[in-house]
């Protein structure tokens, strides 16, 4: 089935609203939701949205809580997401991120003590429709082995980039360090279909292709192997660091379940630079480029980064948003 | 056979001397081709030297030029490398990105028209030396196929990430988006030996370990496949954009050779934040829990981003610089 995206996030309003949220956080929140699933980003949109009120009547998602700032120094602040909602902690973040960068060309907040933030890229988006530049991440739960081990202990830790172009279509890298999220090998494993390409160790240490086997044995490949497990250590150390916030060996060792993340946002206002309506220009001949380059089938497209997102988002809007049913039924009677 | 650090840098000193550089330039070039060295990483410190010179004496890198700052928006400057050398202008870029960011909080310089950097490490290493925290990442020529192309488009573009430690034992990420550099690729083609998992394509299109089919194919493999291809794009356009320089697609076609690269480099005074104290517990407890997690065989070491640099530092500043004769040779005749 297909929902409108307005139906979707009306129904998201209510349902926020009736675990306590103002009108205006409702609406700001269920639109985080919508425009995720807009996008193509089911897994952290209508897909995701039972487990965040499922946190929420938990008591790990404090609904009464808003972040605050620590700290103010020049460009930069440290916030206390304070255990609020995830995606609303980040917009605010992002937002101000963006305010910093209005003033000092470059700005960045660092959150700890915050939520999921659900998608990286929807910051991207933000950041970028507000003509910045972007680079954000998160840490998460320890949810895979470091390089050398067979216990999750670092995180698949997303890392996003953003590149505003004026047409709007703009470059959005959105990236977990995992080759595979989990709800991917749970897909294939349900598909009864082989992964593209190794996704993980077995129980016997071998690599494998089979999402059956990388349940069992809890060893989700990084990217790239022990290069996407040390990007991962040091994007971790990176944001608890500087927000003094938890690293993913310290979520794991301290929390119930995924929460108390450290993030951080960076943002860089392009329109003050003199190069702009140039490094536009080598910008738009630089995606001519890449999507000339000679392919490896004649079918094959090269796309440059959230090219299939925007594309998604323009159907979505027009035909809805696709919707498991079962999902659905369930939303509507939380 | 072993060099002594001071010989070393005495002997690149002379060189870069006989050049036309100043004694002060010369030194600080040649200190950064040392460091590089000692840290272990021959391929961007002795074993580069030679090729440098070669750039040099060929004109692609610039004896007299020096980098200028072209714009300066509170805590961000655009600067333009001028085709001077490229450790010299990218540890200048550093230092200026540090002074930022003790005024700002953060602070990031991104330079176009610059030289390669040799070894980015050597940059988050100085960054936290200053107790910084820092990113930052260079272009390269096109040396990769994007996902979905046969034809090398994208660069490998190195990514460097550091986080300050008290011991001056800091964590450092410095990681190009290549599974195995053609370097490495070379290493294991005249060992004879399979490269330790698939490092590119071979002319069928197949997946191979083979370090020879990739030599032929031209088709090394990006970390994570498609993801480090999308990583690529994006850190590529971001540090294009912002600095107004040349992106991978553009150097290939308008350059004769690895030249006209955009850096861009940012950091983050930690001293300054409130948490500096406190955080500094949470990175060791966080490194303990890391190397404490349970490894996959009994004498498996599982390391921290840069543990293994600072071994092979202490390790070649008491016995020397491992280094091949022949190189040496060469070297001297310079």
């Amino acid at each position: 089935m297909r929902i409108q995206a307005k139906i979707m996030q009306d129904e998201f309003s209510r349902i926020l609203l009736s675990r306590g949220y103002s009108l205006e956080l409702a609406t700001e929140s269920a639109k985080n939701f919508v425009n995720n699933s807009l996008d193509g980003m089911y897994s952290h949109g209508v897909n995701r949205f039972p487990r965040v009120i499922e946190y929420i009547d938990k008591g790990y998602i404090k609904v009464d809580a808003k972040e605050s700032v620590e700290q103010s120094i020049g460009a930069i602040e440290i916030w206390n997401g304070n255990l609020a909602m995830g995606n609303l902690v980040a917009t605010h973040a992002m937002q101000r991120t963006i305010d910093l960068a209005k003033i000092h060309g470059i700005g960045a907040v660092a959150i700890k003590n915050t939520n999921h933030w659900m998608r990286g890229g929807a910051y991207g988006w933000q950041a970028a429709n507000a003509g910045c530049a972007s680079i954000c991440w998160t840490n998460t739960m320890p949810n895979m082995p470091a390089w050398g081990s067979i216990e999750a202990i670092i995180g698949n830790n997303p890392f996003v980039l953003s590149i505003p172009r004026k047409n709007g279509k703009h470059v959005v890298v959105d990236m977990a360090l995992s080759q595979f999220s989990y709800g991917k090998i749970e897909e294939y494993k349900l598909l009864n279909k082989e992964l593209a390409v190794y996704g993980g160790f077995n129980k016997e240490g071998k690599l494998t292709k089979d999402p059956k086997e990388i349940e069992e044995s809890l060893r989700p490949l990084p990217v790239g192997y022990w290069k996407g497990s040390a990007l991962s250590v040091g994007l971790d150390i990176f944001a608890s660091f500087i927000s003094g916030g938890l690293s993913t060996p310290l979520i794991g060792q301290e929390c119930e379940s995924e929460y108390s993340l450290s993030q951080i946002m960076i943002a860089i206002d392009v329109k003050k630079l003199d190069s702009y309506n140039n490094s536009d220009d080598i910008l738009e001949k630089t995606l001519e480029l890449l999507k000339a380059a000679k392919k490896d089938k004649e079918d094959t497209e090269i796309r440059y980064p959230a090219e299939r997102e925007y594309r998604t988002r323009v159907e979505n809007l027009e035909k809805g948003i696709p919707v498991n049913e079962d999902i659905w039924d369930k939303i509507r009677k939380l």
